[in-house]
């Protein structure tokens, strides 16, 4: 296929299809958390799909009551407010049982200790299992025909095919078009690198 | 409600929905592997939900490449061929690929160790992701109007709501009817003991 077929056969892909990604169990901090877990800010090391976003060379332990979790990856830039996001099954682990939210919204969910090489940080509240989620740009929310917080159903193209319902739509021109899942999802799926996904009608 | 009323509802419930279990990692071992790892046969536990089937008293490690678990459930009866049952999640902790099949079908899947109090096995092959599938009565699968070896879609009225597609039949009148996902499925769909599926047409 020459260079110009392959270019239209994406966009046509595009306009059909979402990429999916699984997201491993991470954490965001604020600047005033990094300063006290590393002794200085963030330090970017690889980029993630969403612009901007990246992932840290610093790592940390997370600390439930019941397990703890070494060199879990911290995502950049720092945030408002702490939020360790893990899986179900990574609750289990911690002794932990974090509801499923949208990332940002944190009241009431249980803590956790963080350690990093410099110190530690006790965070009351913060501890979430994302709520699946479709980032959009918005042309592609407009050929999609959804909307901003709008919840659809998404089939994955996998070796384990599901329709996963309650998907939350988020759109923002600072955002790019992927699906994500966490890894229980992922893995219920059979979700491999490169795997497509469809919004149902 | 009084008992008829409510012997009724059951009835209708049963018409209806199937009942949803979530299968953790578990190790089902031939005679002489019992002998071997725990120096007798198997000693029945707890009932599972299948008639005849039963969790042993005995647990046993199993070894991965990369990582093993510790006091994983051994179900009973003992069985002609070994076969370790564990989560996609599983896999990636113990540092295998196990292949998403029925129950039975091992060939050519990974092995393991096994290691119980009184000695080790050394399995070539049998570690599997199982295949979700539903265990029904004859009388169900009519009444749901499917047939042994069908696959089938299985919505879940659970918190996270999924559409599992590729769903195996499996029909035998020495089963009870009960969807069984594994813990990644499981925490993908937000599985609480008691939740409810049913089979799309």
């Amino acid at each position: 296929m020459n260079e110009s077929m392959e270019r239209l056969l994406e966009a046509v892909m595009g306009k059909l299809f979402i990429p999916l990604e699984a997201s491993g169990r991470h954490v965001h901090v604020t600047k005033e958390q990094a300063q006290t877990l590393f002794g200085h800010g963030l330090t970017p090391d690889r980029d993630l799909s969403q612009p901007g976003q990246y992932v840290a060379k610093e790592r940390l332990t997370v600390k439930g009551p019941k397990g703890e979790f070494h060199n879990v990856a911290v995502l950049g830039p720092e945030r408002k407010e702490a939020q360790v996001e893990i899986s179900l099954t990574d609750g289990r682990t911690l002794g932990l049982n974090p509801p499923v939210r949208p990332s940002g919204d944190v009241a009431g969910s249980p803590g956790a200790i963080l350690v990093g090489p410099m110190g530690q940080v006790i965070l009351s509240q913060g501890v979430i299992a994302a709520q699946r989620h479709i980032h959009m740009t918005p042309g592609d929310a407009a050929n999609f025909q959804v909307t901003d917080k709008q919840v659809v159903s998404l089939k994955t193209f996998t070796d384990r095919p599901v329709v996963f319902e309650d998907v939350l739509i988020r759109v923002s021109p600072d955002f790019a078009t992927y699906a994500h899942l966490d890894y229980d999802e992922a893995n219920g799926c059979g979700f491999v690198k490169g795997d497509l996904g469809r919004v149902l009608p």
